[in-house]
């Protein structure tokens, strides 16, 4: 296929993570083309300066236009961007004629009030574009992906732990006020920015929980739970700080609602779940999952037990944080909504060790 | 004082990590004297053959004598062997008139069946000497310890759940079906035997959970905790192995009774449970700790708190696994058997970074 | 293509961190099937139940075939062996037809002698078949290796050290006698084989030098600069273990003949030798390789810094040592040989972080 | 010794990596007292809200008082301080009756040419004062450290360097134009400050060289060679960042005059010449230090090695970059300075692993 015929895209937020893994993973998907690399502090910089490794292989500028000029360029546009911007950019975006998959939190509540409530900051004023924003967790909203032009992209966290809960919640199989999810996160969650908790020297070494009780992702986690239970649906939600740079893993616990449930019955209710997602393994009885086997992919592995002495289900779930939990799952979404297949251009298999 | 005077100490099993934390403790003990270094696959060798760096510091050979004969050279015994192995020497020690104190997981339970029920193996038969043991958690046994001849030092998953847990379940403050503890370890916690997943190519840069529902340190918390609370305690235990040397947090969870309970309730009932104990520090309102905070020392850090929305109580504890998890204490335990101050000759302050 | 067409291809040791390598690749790549893998110790699994991650992507059974049973399944054998075996399993193999890339040291050196010397153990009968073999480093041996049955695939050290030493040597720039190689490598290297020292517990923060002045890659370095330099060549190679899983990085030295000589002659001149090698990438100046930016691909980074004060060239190599040091660069090895593009189903961009 | 018979020692610069080593370390001194605690950003905050672990130890206040006014609190101040403050503080504290300790490298060039050509900024005006400072390296310059009243403490590649360096300088052995000294430093050596180069995201799981051919401790080293080599002697020093919190290795290379050097000759010369030195200890033949061995300690371990196929030496020197390299340094120059046994307060023994 020649590049005239692939799909223009253009990320703004290229210079964190989230873009980086966009560029990287852009540069080899087979069926677009990166045509405009956004930034506001690295402007007049080249992407090879931000990244010599990668200069080699992409040598756009990063600029900085205004959304109508973006949209000339660009007909998808990711933004990778701290919470708050994209609310901003989207609707001018969307009415210059682009898709946007957004990255922050900002399009993730078609209820912006819990936004508010969780993320302070600007009123937002976006109501109605807000509205028509899908949430980007494919597995679970495929359909609606496919016709979407704005995609609020699922949160790292919240897609490791949704992916794990889902199909309790959709079979009914689990006290729905037991749930409990204790989430370990590597330290490139925290982005780029230079913060003297996530040096080296403070990080490596040592653990440690965050933001007990009041993490901004709880209210996304209890938002999609309530929508599947179809009741509202409280968790109880408890990151740490890893000292690794990737991978998330979800350790969930919840009360059975049947004691007799087995194991077996549960390994076959979870690969009927996810029997035509192709991004979720589920993985044999009695293997539990490594952050490392997802690393540099797109996939989620799930491991499950029962646990007959307590009456607990205990669902492990592991994840690339920069990749199923950001950048891969967004093209993934963006698969989705040029009807392509799911698949294309994600990797699948990670490297080892 | 003159090393004529200072207490004559053995330690058998002195080439693992266990045996290298006391080797280092004890050469800093001013009360102590190192006069027996047992081991069996290392006889032969001298300590500094296996440690390198502590040759300038102890020079005694690794020998393999009878416990009648470490008896005539030790007035006190430390064991740091593979399960099942202490059972057979500790009551030949005992009779020849030592002092033991045991690492391993064998004289921790007074009821032997538990024991066997967990740990599979070769039948016990020394179950009047296992009665006699006293679970070597000083925080909580101290006057039992003060005049034990034997003591099981706890393990050390169930030293920082424990610690976490002593206060809710002596007040009563949680409905005590509701507990789980979601536990991290650095992975020297696996010992110093060459085992695959314990590669540094292997576990570094990932996390994992592993024996769910079925870890061995799951009875002696549920022991502890049905003592306290004068009833049957189930918990929810899940260890997870984290890609670091050093260090267990374990993050516990427990549904409140009484819905009305505050942080500031809950540090006023926290400090006043540990007054007297100077090896844990409960941390202010709003400070979580890091396990690094604790690594080398023999202290333990809590960090609380209590969720409103959700009415659970959060603690979580960290400790170094191989001091206040394992050497340290067991030190710990030598000062109040011998009548000495608590804190003798073990470190309180942790270097960082 | 269907993979009828597809040139099929076996793993002898396909257990190990370079079978898993293989593997990974060998599935990715468009013209390649694999159809065979073989392994002494795990035979009777499955490779998933080695690597549960890849699980889901392959599913052959370990064998432990005869080496004319392998040659009616597989027109190319990869050995990813100990030193030693290779050595009685290649004659067979290419007595049966197969073309054979061998991972180990076994047919790096086409005068046994010096072998033999480095590599205790059996003496070798193979020398008519060992003078057949090609030394398999791409950018050196190009044109060999496109007509070579047999390919004794470069070491990860010489590979990153040679590749830094090349353009020095072949343009008589600086004094044969005056290189130091001073390499850097993660533990990987030292394979997926329990030994206590590559322990997380042992080799996490810490760093040390080891086979100082006598490590066997040090013969395989010399072999090849003497063969540019066309007289005798010594080098001083020193090797450090680094606590990460991947990569090696080396940092070379040398006196320079001409003390006129810039930076800026020094990078022309790189610039020039690596034309066309599409998988050694010559740095800015100023800028000096990550190992980083080379994992998980066929990729060598090049740094050059020229010091005017001491008369020296350093120049820095940066590689992955599971992929250009070895899995990926015999995958680059085979695609000559089959006269594909040498970039052939090999990964060119690094994820980063 | 009660508190009122212990020496008053401030410490300007507490909150950064230095700080907080020294505040561990004075307080665990049995012949000094913590009077003075100084910092700029932190003022207003106690040295417990930045260190949360020690402040059960230390409950100071940070403070920012002239230093006039520090002089009534402390009769010895220890600088932490980024390069050029000390320069203006020193004299009015020194003039104010304080002994001086400075651990920046504004005191350690008695020629200020040479600080000024490497360390650029503003010019220096206390040139009497700076000729009056002692190089901190207590092997070398212990008798004129006992007598000094300003010491500029060695750096850390300098400390590690020149241990290992020294005998060969002093006894001629090495051809002094050949030397290479190839570091390798824990991130710690960056400082406590936020630097996106320094994030665990970035620098875990990497190696990489910097500041090659012109790192400002090459004069330092160079200065102190030339010192001891009673000649101008010019070293290449090439400094390298390993994914690891704490320690330095350097790896010095230099040509033999004698060919016929022994192993054994070696050893002899370097325990000969550290025999007064308590805190560098010679290995053994054949072996070679790990950074991890001195961590927390103030010790140097230093491996030999003779190369009779190269003619050339190379010794391994291994320290803790914030102890030996740093803040236990400083001590150890207290204890000369106040005639105290040089090893009084000062960590012996690693722990390990």
């Amino acid at each position: 296929m020649g590049s005239a015929e692939r799909l223009s895209v253009g990320i703004i937020g290229a210079s964190g993570y989230g873009g980086v893994q966009l560029v990287r993973l852009l540069i080899e998907h087979p069926l677009v083309e990166i045509t405009y690399l956004g930034g506001s502090g690295s402007v007049g910089q080249t992407f090879g300066d931000l990244y010599p490794h990668l200069g080699h292989a992409v040598n756009l500028p990063i600029e900085d236009l205004e959304p109508e000029e973006i949209a000339k360029r660009a007909k998808v546009v990711f933004l990778s961007l701290p919470n708050g911007i994209a609310a901003s950019l989207s609707p001018r975006l969307l009415a210059a004629g682009c898709k946007v998959l957004d990255l922050s939190a900002d399009y993730r509540f078609p209820d912006l009030q819990v936004y508010e409530a969780w993320y302070k900051g600007t009123p937002r004023t976006d109501h109605e574009v807000a509205k028509t924003a899908v949430y980007g967790l494919p597995e679970l909203y495929r359909d609606r992906i496919a016709t979407a032009n704005l995609v609020g992209c699922a949160g790292c966290y919240p897609t490791a732990s949704l992916l794990a809960l889902l199909p309790l919640l959709k079979q009914g199989l689990v006290d729905n006020s037991s749930i409990i999810i204790d989430a370990k996160s590597g330290t490139s969650g925290g982005g780029r920015q230079p913060k003297t908790n996530l040096l080296l020297a403070e990080a490596e070494g040592t653990l440690g929980a965050y933001a007990i009780a009041n993490h901004r992702h709880t209210p996304e986690i209890e938002q999609i739970c309530s929508d599947i239970a179809g009741q509202k649906v409280l968790v109880q939600f408890t990151p740490h700080l890893i000292p690794m740079v990737r991978g998330i893993l979800s350790t969930v616990y919840a009360k059975m609602r049947d004691p007799g449930l087995t194991k077996d019955d549960l390994l076959t209710i979870y690969r009927s779940f996810y029997r035509t997602s192709k991004w979720v393994k589920v993985l044999p009885r009695g293997i539990y999952p490594q952050t490392k086997w997802a690393c540099g992919t797109n996939l989620c592995y799930l491991g499950l037990e029962v646990d007959e002495r307590t009456g607990r289900i205990i669902v492990v779930s592991a994840i690339d944080n920069l990749m199923k939990g950001q950048a891969a799952q967004a093209l993934q979404c963006l698969n989705i909504m040029m009807g392509w297949e799911e698949t294309t251009g994600l990797p699948q298999l990670a490297f080892y060790p």
